[in-house]
């Protein structure tokens, strides 16, 4: 048996998100049929993330084994050429040890929000990002931002299904940055919890309206009250973009 | 009469081009549609530049005529209102002098191609580049490209359906640049023959490949023949992505 790492990139609009589910498609289920058809096993596929419907991954990392003896760049190529045609895709694919596992060897996820700031809608981009018609102020948004950066109770930014055994998570970056019309919210930390990045920005939009201030957002999250969240953003703006492991650059 | 000079965006994957046919919808069709919705009036919505089916627009400049009384403003979001669900978008409405043409008076037109250099099939953005799995030699690619910069007869990269009058066009920009796994080449000029753009850029794809050399992209040019085309890249890469005019910055 031979564990792979795979870095896997995909289109959520399609999905009801990484987990296999019993209603609709997934990214994991689309994986997982993929690899048996190339292999014939029925295995799992783990993922560092399972990220909700309709958010996108860029590079989500994930393990598999497999028993079948083959190359890790064969087993990439035949993964990508039976997946089809779902909007899925293994850019990369290495062998691993037994005990290195996808979720529980990950010590930082990295998450990318998306937001295109102008009152016309999108076109290209639809499901892919969130289109904000007002104004957004990104220096206010980045004095709120701050404010949540650090070790705290998430709780009012927490998802009443979120199964975490605590709400306590330390955020290690939130930033806020503008390239023209387009605004990248990025976010990182060892993990988070439900909802918990799309619950942030929601209320970091609600500063960039000027209808929150900075300090609304940290009353918020003294609050560790759900019902004080001011908005939940889309999904289709967020991005895994990085999971990071020990013994890795 | 008022005439209008419109900023427009749109993803060419449902359309058969900028213009009207009768056997498929066109960007041209679905904001005429929307204006005549609008203002119930049936009047040309003209473009500096005819792209083909598949081909995608950032910014596309248009004109249109119209007799209704009505602010740029509210046109722009009524058009944008009414042209759901077709994957088009007004950007900016101005009010233009009568003789004002998107067309005639456009001074030069600038694409941008857009190539993921990967063996990895596309998620997202399927249709929206063009996959090449071989790596490609941007060097190579860029050491073509300045050779066929300047004034030139263009035969071999225009379309035996080009209606244009002379095949000599006179090219101010053609780069590539690499970004990680992405290549992008700009082009410039007043204006292209049909299908210029993409065979050029197929002839310099074949150059990163190396199964031309740079020296082969002169030669073909020079040979003023269509045979000699190296390859004609996919429409799905190409954007429009500005327009300029002499009274503009």
């Amino acid at each position: 048996m031979t564990r792979f790492a795979l870095t896997v990139e995909f289109d959520g609009r399609p999905f009801m998100g990484w987990q296999r589910q019993s209603h609709g498609p997934s990214v994991q289920q689309a994986l997982e049929d993929a690899v048996h058809a190339v292999t014939g096993e029925r295995t799992a596929v783990h993922a560092a993330g399972r990220t909700d419907a309709g958010v996108h991954g860029l590079a989500m990392r994930a393990h598999v084994d497999i028993a079948k003896a083959i190359a890790p760049f064969r087993l990439m190529e035949a993964i990508n050429a039976r997946v089809r045609p779902a909007p899925v895709a293994v850019l990369d694919c290495v062998e691993v040890a037994p005990d290195w596992h996808a979720r529980f060897s990950c010590i930082r996820r990295s998450y990318e929000y998306r937001i295109v700031n102008r009152r016309a809608p999108l076109t290209h981009e639809a499901g892919l990002a969130w289109q904000v018609p007002q104004p957004l102020d990104e220096a206010g948004m980045a004095d709120a931002a701050a404010r949540l950066v650090g070790r705290h109770d998430f709780t009012t930014f927490r998802s009443a299904h979120c199964q975490a055994d605590s709400p306590v998570r330390t955020l290690d970056l939130l930033s806020v940055e503008r390239v023209r019309d387009r605004l990248f919210i990025r976010a990182a930390a060892r993990s988070f919890l439900h909802h918990q990045v799309r619950s942030m920005v929601g209320c970091l939009a609600l500063v960039g309206m000027g209808r929150w201030s900075p300090d609304d957002v940290e009353v918020a999250l003294h609050a560790r009250d759900r019902a004080q969240l001011g908005l939940n953003a889309p999904s289709d703006g967020l991005f895994f973009v990085r999971a990071d492991y020990p013994d890795e650059g």
